[in-house]
């Protein structure tokens, strides 16, 4: 008996009504997924007849309009507006599955430690040890203003606390030993006291004693997970992260950035298959290729004219209405706030000779991320080359319009993963860890003293 | 056809193991319930058969030791240490359940409005209209280490903040009109600016521009609870609370104060009748009254000798450890934090003569609040006095050990209820305002000009 052969990871990154920028105009779409409960059960129990690992949630901390929006664009605009909190979300739908991995992205700049590490805690109980924590900074302005604070410090400072808040967090699901709840009935023991760890953190951002009121969850610790892609991310991501979810448009630069994240990790003593880098892409799949992109095109059809440019504007932090929208890109400044993926547009435009519009209309599909449309056999070869080219180490997949892509995917793409052996067809375990191949990390070892 | 009855509103306020101390301990406990999430799905299940309209959770942000309790006492006792966080534990339910109210406490003392009325709203629209927030203060200086705080401010300051942060919930769960979400397909219009309302708050403590980015809920607003009873919580209550849990031990104190809440909210020009006041009851029903009472000894009797002490300090926030167990309780100083509660245990005690040890095995059983013990006759003879006599428009109910105090419960005492017209045999409807006969907030009100 060999090694069993690498498989891919796979996530489903969920928009309400799908990724692209007009799908809940679509004639299939569920316009009020944001708070239609019964939506999203349907949505994971097709991610779990597909054995997707992880279904994944975005966040944001405020409403619209953003910076660069009018409130005319802004009222156009399906996400972010009007959706279920993401934990609350996730535990309802802890209750109605068995093997899904349910990540959240939860803020480091407008929360607490304490409540962050005992929501993830809490959740982990409550699904059997399916939860992920996807750890992000807030660029967005707007958030600020709904936590009485001045738009947050910069990108520096933001990573600076979010290191600091995922040390406490690790900390604190470190709190008790595996075994400490002794619930001895007989002897009258509910706890062994040498088993409890109080963590004491007192640093330049956060101060927190601890211990947690929750005991070690099923996976050990909820799973790490990040995403920026900025030097700061990715040296964050290096130490901490177990799961990378990240933006690329070609192999090459998604093959530089596993390179550099992994060898990262490596400095730092980490077994480089303890981290899962996983690529977002929108896939649009059809039983022809013809049919695949008679559905894209229906999609691209039904953006306003008004709002693919606010789009653009909402995801680059950057007001890009004040341009022509018919002149070529041009070079704008650094931007402090998505930076990474600002720039990664910008240079595509201009390498391309794009304008404004048509940059604005490039992403409204995707929403920035890696697009492909064709049959179930054209996209499996993308890919496994990703995959199989150190690119990739599993896919965050976003559906375009929902539930239509995702069934898509599920009943087209998933067969045909699994026919090349590049995925599963069974579930390896009951845990987000299980199922991504993750050690738990060593009960106490937040404490070790080294 | 003459107006239908008045009829009472039962929760059932849960812990764990149950509401006696040495719950845990016995035979039929499910030791583990902390963090058992299918105990908690059989409990609920129980409760809507019971006809039940609230499941209600308490909330400490600390473990243990607290003031007053050695480690070694601290690790002997079930309550507040290893258990679900409430907000994820009650989405967990909602998605199993139809009919029960859900209400979890949060403190105002270490929270952000923004974070608390989006989770409360997101909870409404999973369930369908049944969550409910219990605002609390803090008065455990334990919390304040887990937030980088000295233990919190003077009691009227903590009301202060409190009534702060009721005001920008309320105003931003109004933030949107009900029908502010066109999802008009065909237009492209998904909501419509001019049913958007932005709170712009800025005041002492807090400042949240909104709005909240979930649409108004299915009850209009999450039920507001309460459960202060001194003149500063009264006071807070007679302003917002919907339902006003409280403790008492005889039929007069317990007259008083509905008396006294309910004219404070006349006066505030509300309608009594739009506060539902809930005392705290434990009953142990028995077929006959020795089972009852067999029943109550043999918890009783599980109690371990160093914890009853313990739990009376961590309940009052007070040390009686320091005291002669077997001596006459003495006066103590008014008492910061769980004020009155610590103040009607002492006042009690003195007339009664009983020493330290005496009190805290007294109030070990139902941890404070009174204790029933009898047939279900017996039971609903006293629970109808005080519902015809001005003391409560129904009751909180705590069970002694779960799941067979709520079994009893259920099977002997709702039934007696029932048969006696005091109690529902079917739900009025689907949301926790139309079972407690609660009239949702005209929308827009928090924002109209008076």
């Amino acid at each position: 008996m060999g090694r069993p052969a690498r498989q891919m990871k796979l996530g489903a990154f969920i928009n309400p009504t799908g990724q692209h920028l007009a799908a809940w105009r679509h004639p299939t779409a569920q316009a009020d997924a944001g708070v239609n409960f019964k939506h999203y059960v349907e949505l994971v129990r097709t991610l779990e007849h597909g054995r997707f690992d992880i279904f994944f949630l975005a966040d944001v901390l405020a409403t619209i309009p953003r910076t660069g929006e009018s409130m005319a664009s802004a009222s156009r605009i399906a996400h972010y507006v009007g959706n279920f909190e993401p934990l609350t979300l996730l535990s309802g739908l802890a209750a109605v599955t068995s093997n899904i991995g349910l990540v959240a992205t939860v803020t480091t700049s407008y929360n607490e430690p304490y409540h962050v590490a005992r929501k993830f805690a809490s959740l982990d109980h409550i699904s059997g040890g399916r939860s992920g924590w996807n750890l992000v900074t807030s660029s967005n302005a707007d958030e600020a203003y709904n936590f009485g604070l001045e738009p947050y410090h910069q990108h520096a400072e933001r990573y600076e606390r979010a290191r600091e808040f995922a040390e406490i967090v690790l900390g604190l699901w470190d709190s008790w030993d595996d075994d400490a709840f002794l619930r001895d009935k007989e002897g009258g023991l509910f706890f062994d006291p040498g088993k409890m760890r109080t963590l004491n953190h007192s640093g330049k951002h956060f101060s927190v004693r601890g211990p947690l009121n929750v005991p070690r969850s099923p996976q050990g610790a909820p799973v790490l997970v990040q995403a920026g892609s900025s030097d700061d991310g990715k040296s964050l991501a290096a130490d901490t992260a177990e799961v990378v979810f990240t933006a690329h448009q070609k192999i090459e630069s998604a093959q530089a950035f596993y390179a550099d994240v992994k060898s990262r990790a490596a400095q730092r003593n980490r077994n480089p298959e303890g981290m899962k880098i996983m690529p977002g892409v929108s896939p649009i799949v059809g039983r022809t290729r013809q049919e695949a992109q008679d559905k894209y095109t229906q999609l691209q059809e039904l953006i306003h004219s008004d709002v693919s440019i606010a789009l653009l504007s909402r995801m680059t932090s950057y007001d890009f209405a004040q341009f022509d929208p018919d002149a070529i890109v041009p070079e704008i400044p650094s931007v402090e706030g998505l930076k990474s993926r600002s720039e990664m547009l910008v240079r595509m435009a201009r390498q391309e000779g794009l304008t404004v519009r048509q940059l604005a209309m490039r992403i409204a599909g995707a929403r920035g991320h890696w697009q492909l449309i064709g049959t179930s056999e054209d996209i499996a070869d993308e890919l496994e080359a990703w995959f199989r080219n150190g690119a990739a180490d599993g896919f965050n997949m976003m559906p375009a319009l929902l539930p239509e892509t995702l069934d898509d995917i599920v009943r087209l793409l998933i067969p045909e993963l699994q026919r090349r052996g590049l995925f599963r067809k069974e579930y390896e375990g009951t845990t987000l860890r299980e199922n991504l191949g993750l050690l738990a990390p060593a009960n106490g070892s937040r404490f070790a003293t080294s």
